[in-house]
C-alpha cells in the first residue's frame, strides 16, 4: 500500500480526494493537512466520514507534516499559495500532484499575465507534466510533479482535441460556452454563492477573460506543436489543419444552480462540408480506447449521466446549413474535473490500472 | 373596462395571463376556456387564485364561448391547433393575440418547413403583426391579430437587434447559446420533465434545429429588409452592414433546472476593431426610451433580477483579443417571453400606457 | 400620499418592503437607510429596480435621516439593534413598524430569557401592538409602534389560533414541525447558507429552543388571557378549553432548499372525538372574513400556491384512529411572514383598504 | 461469484440496484428484466452505464427469464404485482429479496386493509423475513424470501426502535413528521412530479393514512412482542415499557424538492424526567456495533451527509421543558431506504461481510 497525503484537505476538492482515496484498494491516507482546521477531528467538520476508517483522523498543520513519509502528495490549494508549498515539498522523494493553476503552463509569461502572480519556481513549472491523462499519458507516468488540469479546461479540451487535427476545422473560430455547477467555486464565503443568490438563477461571468480561457488555448496550441505524446489516435502532425497554425479560443463560463457538473457547448466552423459520420469517426478514433471518455453517437450528453463519476461524455451535431459543428462535453467538475482526474494521474504514476478506485457510475437519480 | 378572454387558460402561459389580467386596472376577464378542464372550478386546479376575484370562475368549453362578447382574445394553444381556432375567431370583432408559432411568419414556406405543418390560414398569417413591441410598435397598435414572439426569440432578438445595423458586425457569424428554465416546456407529462430527471442536471437539445432558430433568423432578416416600423433608434437602412446582406444564426437551446428565465449568450464577430463605449452607445440608442429593456453598462445580467417581471436586461463584453462581441440577454420566459409581452401588446392595442399591469419588479430572493 | 422610510433597507426584508412600497398606490418612499451601503446607488446592489422609480435612489446613512419627514418608518434590523433605533425614532411623530423580535413581548422576562439581551425600552415594549392583523386588528389601528410577528410565528399561529378556544383541544399537546426556505435566514455570510451546503439537502435546527418557539407560546397564551381584541369569530372566553389553562408548544424548525415559503405541520391531540366537519367549521368561522387567510376544505396547501403572495393557506386532517388533528399552514416567509404583513399593518394604520398593494397572487410556476 | 438478477430493472430502484451490483466484488449480474423496455439496450435508456461492464446489456422480458439460473433475485415492482411474480419465482432455488410492500406483514389483515389488495400468497408472507438488518439479522440470514422495508419505515424505525424498550417512553405519543426527496415517488409520469410543480415548493401528503404508517406501527409492535431476534443491545423484554403495551404512531410524509434523502423528525413524550446522557446511552447501546447506523452525540444530522451512501445518521434533543424527546433520523431513500439495504440483506444471505459493495460515503458537495 502506497501512502498518500493531502494538503488543503478540507476544501471541496480535498474532501473529494479523501472520499476517493480512503476506499482506493492500493493506497492508504497518511496525512490530511488543513491550515484552517488543524487539530480538529475530520468528522466534526465532515460527518459523512463517520462510518469510514477516517472516523478518527485528526487534521494536521503544515509544520507537523513530513513529506518524506508519503509516497505521493496532493496539493489542493489556491494558485500562488500552491507554488510555494510545492517548492518546499519538492525533492523530498514524494511525487506531487498539484490541483492549482500554478504548474499548468511551461510558458510562464502566459501564466503571469493571466494569473497576475510572479512565478517563483520556474524550474518546477518547466518539468511539470500536464495531467490530462488522455492527452499526456506517457509523460505523466514518468513525472515527479503533475499539474492537474482546470475543470473547465478538462471538459473543453476533451471536446475539442479530436477536432484540432481535423483539416476541415477553422481553428480560429472556436467558441466555448461552458456552464458549471456551484461546487466549482469552492467553499468560499462570498455573497454571490449563497443559496438565495444562486438558486433559481443563472449568470455568465468573466466572459473572454477567465483564467481557464488561457489554459484551454495554451494547451490546445501546445498540442498542435506536438508537445504531448498523445494517445489520441487521430493525432498526426502531418494532418494538422493548415491555414490556422494556431487555435484561438473564446471562452465564456456560466454559473448554474446545480451542485456538480460542467457542460461545455463548443462551436467550430468548418472550412469544407463534412458529415456526422466523418465527425463521429474522428471522435471514435480519438477515444475508442479511453475508458473515461465516451462518445455518444446518437444523443446529446446530460450532466446527470456523469455526476458522481469520473466519466466524460461527448456528443455533437453537425449543422450543414451553417457549416458549423456543435460539440457538447459533460463532466463532473469534482471528479474528472479535479479529484477523479488526480487519482487517475496517481494510478498512472504508481502503475495501477487506470480505473482503480474510479469505477463508480453516475449517482442517479 | 375592456373584456378579455383566454383560450387555453389552464396551461402555464394561460394561468400567467390570468395572474396579470385579473389585476390589470383597465380590463376584466370574461371567459376562461380550457379543453381539458371545462366545467371545473379554476381554484380546484390552481388554488393560488382563491384569494382573488377569480375564486368562483368556472372554466368553459370552446363550444360555449361567444367571441363577440370579448374585446380581445388571447390564444395560448399549441401551434397547428392555434391556427384553426384563430381562423374560427377571426372577423368576429375581437382583437386576437396569439401566443403560438402559427402567425409569426409571413413567409409560410419557412413556417411549413420548420413546423412540419401546412398553414390553413395564409390570409391571416399575411396580416398578422409580429408582436415584439420594441421592434414593431406601430403595426401592433393597428393590428387585429398579433403574433406574440417565441420566448427564446424575444431574449435573442432584444440582444442582437441593435447590432444588426452596425456596420462592423459580421452578420454571418451569429451564434446564440440560450439557457432556459423548465417552465418553457409547459405542463406536459413527459418523462424528461420530471423533477428527478431535470434537477441538478442540465442538457443541450435540438442544436441548430429548434423552431425558434428559424424565427430568430427570419425576423432578423425581415428587420434588415425594413419590414418593421422599428423604434430602435439605431435603425437606419443606409447603415445596414454590407457584405452580409443576410443574418445567419446558429441557435442552441439548453434546459437548466430553474423554473423561470432565459439567458441568451450571443456571440458575434466584428469585422473591424471597436470599443465597449461604441457598443454601449448602440445599445443605449436602441433602448434608451424603452421601459422594458435595460442596458447594463458595467455588469452582466442575471436571471434573478428579471424573474417575476416583464423586464429584459442586457449586458455585453467586447473582446479585443478575438474581435468578438459577447452579449448576454435575460428575460422571464413566462413574462417578457410570453404572457407579459402579450399584455404589453394588449396595452398598445387598447391605447393604455404600455406598462399598465406590468410594473412589478423581479421577485427576489 | 404618505411618506414612508425603511431602516435596514438592503437586507432581504428591506428590499422586499421596497418592492411592495414603490408600487403601493397610496405611499411614497422617502428614505432608504443602510448602514453597510450608505452612499451607494440602490440599483448597483439590486439591479432589479432599474426599471422602476427607485432607479436613482441613493442609500442614506442613519445620521442623515430625519424621522420627522416620514409618516411611517419600517425598521428591518437585527434584534438588539432594533430597540436602540426605535428608541431614538420614537416620539418624533412617525409611526413605526418594527420587524425584529424586540417589541413582540410585553413580558420582558420571557424576551430577555430567550433573546439573551437586556431590553432598554420597556416603556415602548409595553405599548407596542402585536402586529398579527387577524389577531389584533383594532389595537394595530391605534398603535404608534407595531411589532411585526416572526415568520414561523405567523405560519404557526394562523394554523393554531382557531383551535385554542376549542374545548376538545388538549392545549398541552401542541407540536409544530416547521420547514422554511433559506431566505428566512437573511443575507448573512454563513458557510451553512452557501448553495453547495444547502441545495439537495435538509436539516432540523434549534429543536425546542428556537426563539420563535417562545413567541408562538407567549402569544397563544396572551390570546387565551383575552389580551387581543381578536376578530377571530370563534373566540369566546367562556369556551376556552379548561383543564389546560395554558398552551404549551414544542417547535422544531427545518431548513429546506427553497427560496421562499414556510410550511408548518401542527399536531394537536383531541380530548374527545370530533369530525372533519366540526373542525372545518371552526376554521371557517375564524377566517371567513379574512382576505389573507384561506381555509382549504378538501386539499392540503402547498408552498407554490402562496409564494410571491401575502396569502396564507390552511388545510387539515382529523385522524380518528389516533384522535389527533394535523393542521398544515403555508405562507411566503418574506410576505405574510415579514414585509407583506408589515404593509398590511401600515394599511391598517393609515386607514387604507387592507389589501392595498398586496393583491398579487402566487408566482407560479 | 454468485449470479443475481433484477426484475423491474428500469425503475429508479432497479437502476440503483444495478449501480451497486455491477461493482460488487462477489456477485455478477445475470438478467435484467423490464416489462416496458424488454429488448432495448440498457445504455440507450441509462447512458450512465456506458463506461461499465453493463454497456452491452440487453433488457429481457419476464417470459425469457429462467429463475433457476440465478442464485438470488431482486424484485423491484409495484405492490400487488410483486406478490404474483414472487409466487411464480418461489421454490425454484433462487433466494428472493422483494422491495415492494407485499411481504412485509405477517398479519395479512393489516396488509389488506392498508393496501386495498387481497394477498394471494399468505404462505409466502408467513415465512418472509422482514429485512431491516439491524432489527432482524439472524432471520434474514436463513430466509428464502426477504421483505425489504419501506423507505420511510427504515428512517423512522431506526430512529424510534431504541426508545421502544425505554421504560420512560410514552409509546402512545409517537409522532413522525417525515420529509422525502422526489426520487421516492419513482419514475411515474404524474403531473405533480414535474419539475415545475415541485421545485421551490413543498407539501404534506397522506397525513395519518400513508401505507408506511401502518408498516412502522406494525413492525414496532412486532418488535415489542419479541418477534425479531434483534441485535439491538437495549432490547430486553423485561424492560418493555408498561402501561403502553402497544406503540401507536401518527405519521405524516412531506415532499421536498431534493432528489434523494429522507429526514424523519420523531416526537415522543417521556413519562418521567430524563437527560441527554441517558438517551444517548440508549442509542449507543443499540447501534454501537452497527456499521450503518451512526449516532451523533452533539449535532443534528443532515441529508447531505448520507445522500449517496448506505449510512443512517441519528441525532436527538431532549427538551426538559416539555418532557419531550425529538429524534432526527436521516437516510438516502434509494440506498439504506431501498437498494442499499437490499444489497446489505443479500450480503447477509450469502455470508459476505455486510458492508461489501456498500462502503461509499456520501457524495458531497
Amino acid at each position: 500500500m502506497k501512502k498518500v497525503s493531502i494538503i488543503g484537505a478540507t476544501g471541496y476538492v480535498g474532501i473529494e480526494l479523501m472520499r476517493l482515496l480512503h476506499q482506493h484498494s492500493e493506497v492508504k491516507i497518511k496525512d490530511l493537512i488543513s491550515k484552517s482546521s488543524a487539530g480538529q477531528r475530520l468528522t466534526d467538520l465532515y460527518p459523512q466520514f463517520r462510518g469510514s476508517e477516517l472516523n478518527n483522523y485528526q487534521l494536521k498543520a503544515m509544520e507537523d507534516f513530513q513529506a518524506e513519509a508519503s509516497d505521493l502528495i496532493f496539493t489542493a490549494l489556491p494558485h500562488g499559495v500552491s507554488q510555494n508549498i510545492v517548492g518546499e515539498l519538492s525533492g523530498k522523494g514524494a511525487k506531487i500532484i498539484d490541483l492549482s493553476g500554478d504548474f499548468r503552463y511551461h510558458d510562464l509569461d502566459i501564466y503571469e499575465e493571466w494569473y497576475g502572480v510572479k512565478h517563483k519556481h520556474p524550474e518546477l513549472a518547466a518539468e511539470a507534466a500536464y495531467g490530462l491523462v488522455e492527452l499526456n499519458r506517457e509523460q505523466i507516468k514518468k513525472a515527479d510533479l503533475v499539474a492537474n488540469p482546470g475543470c473547465y479546461v478538462t471538459a473543453s479540451l476533451l471536446g475539442i482535441l479530436p477536432m484540432l487535427s481535423f483539416s476541415k476545422a477553422d481553428l480560429s473560430s472556436i467558441i466555448i460556452d461552458a456552464k458549471s455547477g456551484v461546487s466549482g467555486a469552492g467553499r468560499s464565503l462570498k455573497e454571490n454563492l449563497l443559496f438565495t443568490e444562486t438558486h433559481n438563477s443563472m449568470k455568465a461571468y468573466s466572459p473572454a477573460v477567465h483564467r481557464h480561457s488561457s489554459e484551454i488555448e495554451y494547451i490546445a496550441n501546445q498540442f498542435l506543436k506536438g508537445e504531448y505524446d498523445s494517445d489520441l489516435k487521430t493525432f498526426n502532425p502531418a494532418d494538422i489543419s493548415t491555414g490556422a497554425d494556431r487555435a484561438q479560443i473564446l471562452f465564456t463560463p456560466h454559473l448554474v444552480p446545480i451542485k456538480r457538473g460542467i457542460l461545455a457547448t463548443i462551436y467550430l466552423n468548418l472550412k469544407e462540408s463534412s458529415s456526422e459520420a466523418e465527425i463521429l469517426e474522428l471522435f471514435q478514433q480519438a477515444y475508442n480506447e479511453e475508458e473515461f471518455v465516451q462518445v455518444l453517437a446518437d444523443q446529446l450528453p446530460e450532466i446527470k449521466n456523469v455526476a458522481g463519476s469520473n466519466f466524460a461524455q461527448i456528443g455533437f451535431k453537425y449543422d450543414q446549413r451553417t457549416a458549423r459543428l456543435i460539440i457538447v462535453s459533460v463532466i463532473d467538475n469534482m471528479l474528472k474535473g479535479a479529484a477523479g482526474q488526480a487519482v487517475q494521474n496517481m494510478n498512472l504514476i504508481f502503475g495501477y490500472p487506470e480505473n482503480t478506485g474510479l469505477k463508480a457510475t453516475a449517482l442517479f437519480p
